[in-house]
Parts: structure tokens; sequence; C-alpha cells
């Protein structure tokens, strides 16, 4: 059986089976956003955050598509998310880069101009890394760690039935970048001039959003620190794959359902609009879409408006409130306008199958 | 100008200069084999230890020329031996992997074998991870972090003029092993029946031994911490790029100059044939040959021998006393047999032209 055929998530469970548990000082393990490790200090002590993600020429970025600068950004600000789901404060980098021979040095410094300003922003320190060559395809690898006070660190797996899910910021504004750039197939742009998209027109200025949330992702790391500090919430994810997928994630780790009410998504009339044209489904790019990068994360009904009061007062970030927890075994899903509630396959999400409303 | 053209420690430089000195909690920052970062505690605390280093297809190894058992250990293993050129004890690992899509699970669960054996033999713990798809060319990328009390700390940067220069090990012979797979210039094994390479025969159990210190490199992680909780070494680096040009990256670290005695050198008599056979000159794996993972330091003169035994004992590891370190603007070099000082380039080791001896 090859990598392809097994898929990213039944590989990594391969793969985590494979290794021992691990000792006391691992708090959390394979399986987060971050791997949570004991810095000393017990209860009351901090811990450290590891976490990396790469980007990869050809699979995560088109070399003539993104300036090296927002590569150099994205590729850190993406490992910033990961830490920020945690709520978690980031600290030290590593950049491991692989580079074709004939390169031009101008794209690496490019990329560390971008790593540079996007590490200033966050108080983070380049501390070391590698250089490699390769053969073909550029990558760029970050190595991220942060650190949180124990009692703050926030993980996927501690929502409880009752508590409400929240979002920060919009959901699939990225995709719609993505799709405008190269199409939902990932081969050519929508607005090609050779017509047959189905696309509507998109106005000018929500394309310009679109791309600049494709390019430059804006990590949630106050706003995440802001929601570990309060230790108001049960749990807490980033949305890089989709708010389907990664909601997925933090009910199946928290053994819990949620019912999600379509008309509370914060998602642009215009990424609807786009969505609905090419792919039948206004919910496609806020459900399934990739690197959003806000923060999903679930807390007691009481603690709701208050915590997202907090988010927004301290950060400029509004915070929508988007559904419910529920038991294990309840009927969860997507909660259209109609009252109709979509698919919610068994044991977390799969895809959304239910009746189109307008 | 290309990246090739520029170089692998010239890019380095130029990368380096347009980040931000480190704050306070950097203790070393890029430059040396780790990142030593400050873990709280003060001088009698301990510090973090922080590396990374890749495995790419093509250039560090061929998919069907390595087991994937041994290079999910060697991945582990040339970043263990970063750890304990610093005299830390490893602890955590994070593995980002770049799989092509129709790559079979089979050779990952290889890989990770491979990484659960090495990290179990040095209480490692693989902590998380990363994996993405590649276009092509297949990379195996593994962040270490260790610690260190921060007293033991081993740096490259503190030779002083008197002090002895000591290897571990033995130097050349991983470099052997890859001529002997796949020659010289990389691109056919000297012994391919074709005749005209000018190789003696070499005897089966150097090849073997060879073949294993190319594909099953031992990271000398007992020996860094012996050599660390010593305090008597003043320097250390691991010999992964040939021993000249880490010496090299020492010395120019230290401000110093130093004077190797080739007859010192720790060399296997089978090395030096096939070596004087290939190149013309005996020295050619042990000075240039890359991937010997041996560790190279230095330490006051009284204390050379007392080092080197205590390592002895300890890890049954023998440690050779090689040269000397001299004041910078002292004539350094590599002392030949007869008795001439083969050159030693402005700032640092270049190469070795002087003439050749028996």
């Amino acid at each position: 059986m090859t990598v392809g055929e097994l898929g990213e998530f039944a590989l990594i469970r391969v793969l985590r089976d494979l290794l021992p548990p691990g000792g006391p000082d691992v708090l959390v393990g394979i399986g987060d956003d971050v791997a949570v490790l004991d810095g000393g200090g017990g209860e009351d002590g901090r811990v450290w955050l590891a976490t990396c993600d790469v980007q990869v020429e050809g699979v995560h970025f088109l070399r003539d598509a993104i300036h090296p600068r927002d590569l150099g950004r994205k590729a850190l600000a993406v490992n910033l998310s990961d830490v920020a789901s945690a709520g978690g404060t980031p600290r030290f980098a590593l950049v491991s880069l692989g580079l074709p021979k004939d390169l031009d040095v101008a794209y690496v410094t490019g990329i560390y101009e971008g790593l540079r300003e996007e590490a200033g922003r966050f108080g983070v320190e380049v501390v070391g890394g590698n250089l490699s060559g390769v053969r073909q395809g550029l990558f760029l690898d970050l190595f991220l760690l942060g650190e949180a006070p124990r009692r703050e660190v926030v993980l996927r797996s501690g929502a409880r039935p009752g508590d409400r899910i929240l979002v920060t910021g919009t959901l699939g504004d990225a995709a719609a970048g993505v799709a405008l750039l190269v199409g939902l197939d990932g081969k050519r742009p929508v607005h090609d001039g050779q017509g047959g998209s189905g696309a509507p027109p998109v106005p000018a200025e929500y394309a310009l959003r679109a791309a600049r949330r494709r390019d430059r992702p804006e990590p949630r790391v106050r706003e995440g620190q802001v929601i570990g500090a309060s230790r108001l919430a049960t749990a807490m994810i980033d949305v890089s794959d989709g708010l389907a997928g990664d909601l997925g994630h933090l009910v199946r780790s928290s053994g819990v359902v949620a019912r999600i009410e379509a008309a509370r998504l914060p998602v642009a009339p215009e990424n609807r609009q786009l969505a609905r044209a090419l792919t039948g489904d206004e919910w496609h790019f806020a459900l399934h879409g990739g690197e959003d990068y806000e923060l999903l994360f679930t807390c007691p009904p009481q603690a709701a408006g208050v915590l997202a009061e907090r988010v927004r007062q301290a950060t400029g970030t509004l915070v929508s409130d988007i559904g419910e927890v529920l038991e294990a075994g309840s009927p969860g899903g997507l909660l259209l306008p109609d009252g109709t509630l979509a698919d919610l396959g068994g044991g977390g999400w799969d895809h959304f199958t239910g009746p189109r409303t307008g």
C-alpha cells in the first residue's frame, strides 16, 4: 500500500503506534498541534511547546506565485498558529532549508527577510537551522519552540458536553484566494479567459482580501494567549485544514460531537457566492477550505460571551459563537437555515452532503 | 548569484547577518552545532540545546542503497552527534517527513523502526512531527532538543593556545564507504568491473566496516557527556564534514590556529591505501571525507591524558591526541612525517596541497 492510498491521518496513527508511549516529561506527545514538554517547576511551572511545519514547492506554494518574503513569513506563521492554538508564547525557531543549487541567493535572503519580519512581530528569535541541497523542489521547514504556564495550556482534547464552540475571525477566505489563483483543481486560474468556470465576477476588493489571506496568514498568537490566560477555554485547535476537519480532530480527541449552526458561521457573502458558483455549496470554502489559521475553541456557555469580549477588547479580533458541544452519540453536524441537519460521519466529521439552501 | 556559486558557509553568514542579534536567553545562536537556550536557573541551571538536520533523497542517500531502518537511525544519529558535540543529553525529537504519494507505507514504517531503535538507545522520545507530500525526493528532517547543566556545555569557540587537540574513534571510514559504493564522483562503484578506477583490492573486512560507518553512524553521545561533565575540555565540535573543515570551524570560532601531526591521525591502514590509490593523497578521506561523526575537542595539555583515559574507561572508545592549538598568526597546518608543513589557508582550513609522503 502506498502513502497516498493510506492517507495522512491513518499514516500518523500507524507511526504513532510504532513508538513507545511518552515518559513523564511528555505531557502531550504525537497527535495535538504541539508537543507539550515539562520544563520543570511542577503544576505551577512552565511547559515547552514544540511543533514543526514545512512549506514544499509545488505542494504548498508555487515559486513564481509567491514573493519569497511572503513565503518566509508564512512558513513561520503556520507554526506560530500551532503554538497559538495551545495558548502559548512562541520563543525560538530553527530553519531547515532545502535549496536547489541554481536558486538565486536573493530568493533565500527574501525568505529570511520575511522570517525576520514575522519573528520580530511576535518576539521570536531564529536561533539556528540547517542548509541542504535538493535536486528539485525547494523546501522550508520550520521548528518552533514556545512556552506557557502549565495551567494555561489549552489542548484539543478538553471539550465537554454543553460547551459553546467559538471561532476567531472569518473562514474560507484563504481557500477562495487559492481557487482564484489556480482553480479548484489546482491547475488554472478561475478567470483564465477561457470561460467555463461558472464563477461569478468577484469584487476586486474581496479578491485582494482573499489573496492576502492566502499569502499572508495572520497567526492568532495574542488571541491564543488571551484565551489561554483566561483559563475559561476547555479545548482549542487552529483551523488549518478547514473547519470541518479540524473540528473533527477536536471532537474526536475530546470524545464528544459538535453541532454547528450554518447561519452563525463567520463567512463573507462574497465567499459564499464564489463557493456556490464553483462547487454548488456555499459553505464549501468555510468548511473544507484550508489555511484559515483561525482559532477554534470551546468553553462553558456562561463564559462564552465574556471570553469573546475579552479577546475582542485585547486584540480587536471578532469571535463568533458558532455552535454547541454535545454528548457522544447525540446528533451532531451542520444545522442549516432550513432546520435540516447535514451529515456528521461516525466518529468525526467527514463531509457534508445535506441539501443546499439559498 | 546562485546558491551553488556562493556556497553553504558564505550563505549561512549572509543569512545570519540578516537576523537581529539574539536576546539574553539565547546563549549561543546561529553558528555552532546547536543553539543553546537558557532554561532558567542561572549559572547553576540547565540549558536547552536545539538542532536540526535533514536527509534528502539523491543528496544524502539513495533510496535503493540504504535500508529504511538505517535511514531512520542515521537521520536521528546525525542530530544526536550535534547534541553530543556540546556535551549534552538528547531528550526530545520531532520528525518532519516529506513523502512522495507513491512511496510504500512499509518504507515509512521502516524509517520509524530505525528511529525508534536509535531513540531507545539514547533515551530520546519522539514527541511529534509533520507529514507532507513532495512531488519528488523524499526528505526526513529531524529536530532534536537536548539539555545539559549550563556549566558543562562545551562550545566550538573556547580553544586556547597551548591546548591539545583530541579526537574520538577513527577518521575517514565513512567516506571510504561512500567511495566504495558510488565512486569519488558519486556516480559509480569503484569496483564496477570496468577497471580503470586504479583502486587496489580492498580487504572484505575493511569494506564491510567502511559500509557500516557510512550507513550506521555511531553518535558519540556518552563520550560527549563524559567530556562535558569533566569540565576539562575547552572546545568541541563533531566531525561531520571532514576533519579539516570542522577543525577549521573550531579554530576560526576560537580565534586560534591548529597544527595537526599526520602520524597521530587515527586512520586505518586500509583507508590510507584506498585514499592514496584513488586520490593520490593517503590522508584524503581522513581530512576531507565526511560523516565520521567523531568528536573533536581541545583541552589544556596537562588534562589531555586524563580526559582521554576517562572517555576510554567510561565508553570503550579510544581517543587520540592529534595536535596542538597555536596562537593566531602561528604556522598551523598538517605536519607530515617528513617534517614539512602542509598549507593551512588564511582564516581556516581549505585543502592540503603539500608534498605527499609514503
